[in-house]
């Protein structure tokens, strides 16, 4: 199995590429977090733009280091625009990350998300209720049949998915991140577990949105797994450091965001982890 | 007519419920303070998600505990999902907030305003002039035939407004939160008059968007009196405590969200208000 | 020339007369940024209203006494949207404010912008990089064939878009304001440059965004140089304040809509600037 000295090397360079050449990563995502997902990236270096309409899509997906996809709030025209560069990015081999948020919920996004089966996300990221249904959608190991997604909200626990993380991982050949207390990142062949966090993260909406964000700006520096690690990582440490200088949900949401800009390359290597063979 | 001491009892009960049971209540509402609608929500203990399409916001209509609809920006497909969400609502009995954002402007929001009538919301919240555009639509008592409403911001004052938001609640049979420097409740027998607030509400946008979805929370833990009651009251508290920390409307955002999310339930229930027969 | 002593005394008749009579300017803009836009316009002493519409758009073109159409995520209703509206404010010789960004990407885009060039938009403003690519969208002087724009970011310093600022400005016989280290606006007949500004800026996503809301405030309340000179003066002067007491770009932001607020018509028309003839 890898060294965990080998992964911390690569989240360090991942960190330091993305601060030092400001990648560009597009986004097709909700309405309710957009703001959120585009001030995320940039803090921690990276460059934001999102779009709706087919053509555009197309243009940020090959333009862009990689590409984030949100199924959050759907509009009309998502009909039209994520199957097309869906199609677009897995062409062209481009990191992609999907954040299929409460799959199961209505006709389209039950259709689209089956198309995107075939166009194999580099990244999927998503709480373990929305990991296990989209397993089960697409009848991998450790999915469910029936959606127990509550909306946004995960009502399983993040070991629960963990067969169904493995089976997608190794459907894509890339990676998948279950949040939850604590999160789980793999690539089909290794585990990582990320500590921290903070509990105010359930209180401030968007938090899954906005790493699933910064994950993108990631996948344009580094493979799929050490892009989901160090999003990852990077997101729990800045979540346990504004905890401590928060007065509530509003206060920790900003100092979240400073700390995201905050952090060094070596702090987000150094966030507690454990890996373990698949 | 009720004692104020059983009102308190209410709201002490509708709060701690929610904290408690983190109740989902939907959102079709603005682009613009969707974000401040669904952080709100989750600040004094509830659970958020929003939609666009028809089908997704029935399933959010038969999901959530209440559902809360805001007419701000208006996009076409609106044409078809508020008037079948609405419907899903009435024939299901569930409690649901309408925003009458902006009445008068445009003939899609006129028309689907039309249609609600015959669907009830069991909760409006507005400012005076959106409340008296309203109930004229509606051809009820106080209602004006002209809408003096200038985009989002009320032309008129509270106190003009109560006769068309008790004509209102009666044909509803639910409750009328009307805002202004002193806001009004009244579920058509008695009104209330909640005071606090700062007068930063008018610098940040979106802070009645807000209540709204505040007030859809508390719906699904009370009556509609009580939870238009309870969400005039925490904002009203926050607000107040919020002035007293901030330098700006900047920082008067992050603390009010804090202070939502502080405000015990006897705090809430402390709030100065009066109650006077309709 | 102008002499700097008239143009200072016009900002601060600017400024005031916005503070004093709270000017509704409306708004077609992007979903990434739209509160942002929303509560600068509301810190600086106007008042925000946003649409999709057609008819909407028409209301708003016409009750308020400028509008900002600002290009980001366009929706397809924009096709609609947007040539109508401008054709009204044109018509009406309201005054609007574009900001047309990312411009070169996508086919709708392309279209609209092209359609804009008859319409004459008061004021303009964008990075060096998209005002290049509309006056060469346009053919004008001094723009650029194909576009370098890199989706929100500028490739271009604010000096290279010199001749296509005037160009622009001369077409329209309005203003053109272009954002950058040192920001450059100009009516075709005087340039002025405006100091201060933060690093921070790139760091949140939308201060250009905003700024094109708040220039559209004070076009209700003045001439269009004086409205893009002002809005940028207020920005830089904000910034400048903000990042000495920011701890990141999330301090940053509240801290930046405080200064907003804060600023009085001196400070402003103390805020930096040189000019020099076109």
């Amino acid at each position: 199995m890898v060294a965990k000295r080998d992964i911390q090397d690569s989240i360090i360079q991942a960190v330091n590429t993305v601060k030092r050449t400001n990648p560009m990563a597009g986004s097709i995502t909700n309405t309710v977090t957009i703001n959120f997902v585009a001030n995320a990236q940039l803090a921690v270096g990276g460059s934001a733009a999102m779009v709706y309409l087919p053509d555009e899509g197309e243009f940020l997906a090959k333009a862009g280091g990689a590409l984030y996809i949100n199924m959050g709030t759907l509009l009309p025209v998502y009909e039209q625009t994520l199957p097309h560069v869906a199609k677009v990015l897995h062409k062209a081999q481009k990191p992609w990350v999907l954040d299929p948020v409460a799959v199961g919920i209505g006709s389209l996004r039950t259709r689209i998300l089956q198309q995107f089966k075939e166009f194999k996300p580099s990244i999927i990221r998503g709480n373990a209720s929305e990991i296990m249904a989209l397993a089960g959608l697409w009848n991998l190991d450790g999915g469910t049949k029936v959606s127990t997604a509550r909306g946004v909200d995960s009502t399983d626990s993040v070991s629960a998915a963990k067969e169904a993380a493995v089976a997608l991982a190794r459907w894509t050949g890339g990676a998948v991140a279950v949040s939850g207390e604590t999160d789980l990142i793999t690539d089909g062949s290794v585990i990582a577990y990320s500590y921290g966090g903070s509990h105010f993260m359930q209180k401030i909406t968007g938090a899954g949105c906005a790493l699933g964000g910064v994950v993108a700006v990631y996948a344009t520096a580094a493979t799929p797994f050490i892009a989901a690690l160090t999003g990852t990582a990077v997101f729990n440490l800045a979540a346990l450091r504004a905890e401590k200088k928060a007065d509530g949900p509003g206060s920790f949401h900003v100092h979240f965001i400073d700390e995201l800009y905050k952090a060094s390359a070596e702090d987000i290597a150094n966030n507690p982890f454990d890996i373990e063979e698949a």
